[in-house]
Formats: structure tokens, sequence, C-alpha cells
């Protein structure tokens, strides 16, 4: 692949390395940063596995990288780690004309804008799903075993490219998912300038409808992961995980999900269960520390 | 003790919790801002020891809490950890005349300035070593046995602050700490500013001096233990480990100090030994996880 790609930074973190970097994107038809944690494991000789790192509202490739504590338990168990940023940024890219956090510039919710002047750039879908994963299989020492994960905005963006594309990762997991957005504000105010004001053109990027419509006969299934704290501020208006359990429980997906009594939305929610997360995806990679 | 605390943030990690309080401190004659981390083990009926944590330059009580990934070794071992700004803050504290990040600001040094306009506020050393600890041990459920540990100014802060209280800390560490401040450009701009001109007023807050200078058979020892990264773009400018070394040595003080091949300067590099520091504190705490 004839990609440039930019070093922004690195900086070695528990025997492994954390680094940063640009490339023009086709997708995003803009530059955009990706950070990558490689695990002490990887090297010209040994390829390991990746994690692809969702993040939520307002984040860049920076937040969960520098937050979450994820890469020790990365190094030990010899999986790398991919955080891409939430949107494309940069000149020309336009964002929400009210500046508003939820929408526009990291704010991408990985889908394909359909609407102008969105769909020159909000291509985070096909990003996430074809172009990213090949920009990093052909410039690092990473195997084409995937996993997907990620935190609110992230979380819905994990799920439902997953279930999108059932053969593309071994495992999925979420922390806080939007799990329902076409009910949502949240969902609602984005897939309406995204996507227009069809709503049956955004059952394809909902997870629970996805779930929903699943062909659990004919389709192989990725197994799940989903921890929700039951303080989280966004619970009731933004993150339906009791429809996602109605769903999960009505299909018999194989997806867990676990409420957290007393934790909220924050990094430090995603920090006290990231280590189960690793280990679960770990485990269907094939894994072992 | 007459001090109202006013909180700013909670959140549960690691099941434990952190939060975020101020109140009007006396010596900084300025409200101040501090974090702390309750392990689940502390309770009305269980006190537990505290980890004082003296942040770098630019930092509040944020940065580490964000993004050392220490609560969950310390949720572990039954530990707290208080994290105070570093500086005095607010309207009418003055600042670095240029606004530079390594005076005034964010850069209170750990000492006791006598020069004005600083001497108003900048009284980190008695605050750190007196104020604080009886804020912290009047409101919370946690003991009088102390640790202390830090990063770059404030590794300079807990080494100092130890070696001149040798009866008030079972154990000390530090991250690249400016270990010989009266020999470096950021030690000398500081201390000029907030001690004056005569240079042997300076030698009271130098680790490497103090070490010199300590009566190592009538002064108890505080354990030390410094972790320092070979690839840190301010080792040789700045941070005087081979000084350190050397003074250590020369004592035989017993400190251990561990060059750390190709980490830098960064919270990557305190995320990749916390554990480390978490643990040799807690054995000279008496704690095991």
């Amino acid at each position: 692949m004839n990609i440039t790609l930019e070093k922004h930074s690195e900086a070695k973190v528990c025997g492994g390395v954390h680094q940063q970097f640009s490339f023009a994107s086709a997708c995003l038809n803009s530059q955009t940063r990706f950070a990558i944690f490689l695990p002490p494991q990887a090297n010209e000789s040994h390829k390991v596995p990746v994690l692809y790192w969702l993040s939520g509202l307002t984040c860049t490739d920076e937040n969960f990288m520098q937050k979450a504590g994820a890469m020790k338990r990365a190094a030990e168990l010899g999986m790398a780690i991919v955080a891409p940023d939430t949107s494309p940024r940069g000149e020309g890219v336009p964002d929400d004309p009210n500046g508003d956090y939820d929408f526009g510039l990291g704010a991408g919710f990985y889908l394909n804008a359909t609407q102008p002047p969105w769909n020159t750039h909000y291509h985070m879908y096909d990003f996430i799903v074809n172009e990213l994963p090949g920009v990093i299989e052909a410039h690092f020492p990473v195997t084409d075993e995937r996993a997907i994960s990620g935190h609110s905005m992230g979380g819905h963006g994990a799920l439902s490219i997953a279930l999108k594309n059932p053969h593309a990762y071994r495992s999925m997991s979420a922390f806080s998912p939007i799990a329902n957005p076409t009910q949502v504000p949240w969902g609602k105010k984005a897939f309406t300038h995204y996507l227009g004001e069809d709503v049956t053109l955004w059952e394809a990027y909902d997870t629970c409808l996805l779930l929903k419509a699943y062909d659990m006969e004919n389709t192989p299934v990725t197994p799940g992961l989903v921890d929700q704290g039951d303080a989280d501020n966004f619970l009731e208006a933004q993150l339906s995980t009791p429809a996602l359990q109605a769903v999960v429980n009505e299909k018999g997906y194989p997806m867990q999900i676990h409420m957290q009594p007393g934790y909220d939305h924050s990094y430090y929610f995603i920090a006290s269960f990231i280590d189960k997360h690793l280990d679960f995806h770990a485990q269907h990679l094939g894994l072992t520390s």
C-alpha cells in the first residue's frame, strides 16, 4: 500500500512502544492520526494480533492510551492496540454549526454519512472496517487477527461494526455503549444529520436492531462482552442497556452484559475493568499471559 | 481542624473511590485543590496508610490520577494516595511574568518562598509537610503512616522533603527527580526568584546537598527508590542522576537508583513502573497484597 505514515511521537511503555502516526486517508478525504501500542513480543519475526479501540464523543487517539491503563496487561498478553481518532479532522472538515460536542468533529459515530456536507469526509465506518486495518497490517508486525472494543459512542461503533462484519473480528466488547442509537438523543441528532430523515436507513448502525435481525442460524457469531456502570449519568437517556440485554436474551446471542454497581461513565470506569476486557479478547485471539 | 472541604468530583475506581476537594489553605493563602484515592479497604473502622504523590512542572492534582494507572495496585494493597496541586492558584497568586511553564503557577518547587511577591503564597513546603497531612488525617479514614513519591519537580520535592523530615515518612521514591536543583537551569531559575540570590540558602532544598550533609550516625534514614529513563530528554541538563548516584554511594544511603533503558520523561514511564513503587512503599508501610 503506497501510504506514507508520518510519526508524531514515540515512547517506550511497559516494555513495548506507543507511537502516534498520521496519514492521508482516502476514506476520510483528510489527514488522520492514530495511536498504536506494540507489545514487547511484536517484532519482524513475531506478529501479534490487534485490538482496535474506538473512543467516545470528544476523544482523539490519545484519551484511551493515556487514561485507560491498558498497556501493562496488553504487554503481558502480547496484544497490539490501535486507537484511531473519532472523526475526520482538519481544514475543510465541517463541524456542528453550534460547536456542540455531540456531533461533527470528535463525533463521527462510526458510520458512512450520506448527506451533504458530511458525506465528503465522514466515512468512519469504511475507515475502521477497511482502510485502517489495511494500513496497520501493511506497516506493523501484526497479524490479521482482530478484536474490537470501545466506549460510549465507540462502544456503539465496536458492537455495530462487529455485528455487520461477522468474519472480521474474533471478539467484540464495549464499555457503556450507545446500544440503541436510533432511540436516543445522541443517536437521533447524529443520524439525522449524517444519514437523513429516513429512519429506516438508520437501522444499519443500531446494535439492538442489528442483533434483533441477526440470522443466528446462518451467520457466525462474534463473542461479546459489555460492562456498564449503574451510576452512569447517561445510562437512562442515552445508553439503552436494558434494551440490549433484552434482545441478547431473546436471540440467545453470546454476549455477556455486566452491570457494575457504583461506576460512572468516565475513564476511571474503563481503567477499573480494562484488564478483564483484554483478557476476554486474548482468550478469543488465542493468547495467554 | 476547622477546615471545610468542598467536593468537586467523585468516581468509583477499582473498587475504591477517587475524589477531588478544595479548601482554603492557610499556608498558601489561597484555595487549593487535591485529589485522593481511597482503596476499598478504607472505612470508618479500618484506616489505611497514605502515599503522598507530588507531580511535576505544569501538573495539577489530576495528571497522576488520570495517567499513571496507579489505583488498581493501590486498591489491591490497601493504600490511599493523595495528590496535591503543584503550586498555589487563584486570584492574586503571581505567575511567571513571561508565562513560562517552569516557574510560578504549576511550578511551586515544594519550597517556602522568601522573596516578594512570591512569599505571599508560595509555601508548598509547609503545605506538603504540615497542612495537607493534617487535613487528610482529620477528614479521611487514614493513619499517620505516610510515604512520599513524585515525578521530576515532584521527585525533587519527595526526596528533599523526606530527607528534611526523617521521622515523617516510612519510605520515599521518585521518578526522574530534579536531584541537584542548585546546579541546573530549572532549579536556578526557580530558586533565584523564590529564595533570592544567596545560593547558600538554596542548599536546604537540594537532594544531593541534603544527602551529602546527612548525619548518617545520628539521624534515621528513610529507604529510597528512584527510577530514571535513559532516553529522558531532560536527563543531562536538568536531572543529575549521576550526581545523585555518586552521593548515595559515598554516603552509603539506602536508596536504590535504577536506570531504565529506552524510557523517557513522560507519564508512560511512570505508568510502566508505578506498581513497583507502590509495592516498595507497601513493604515499608507494612502492607501486603
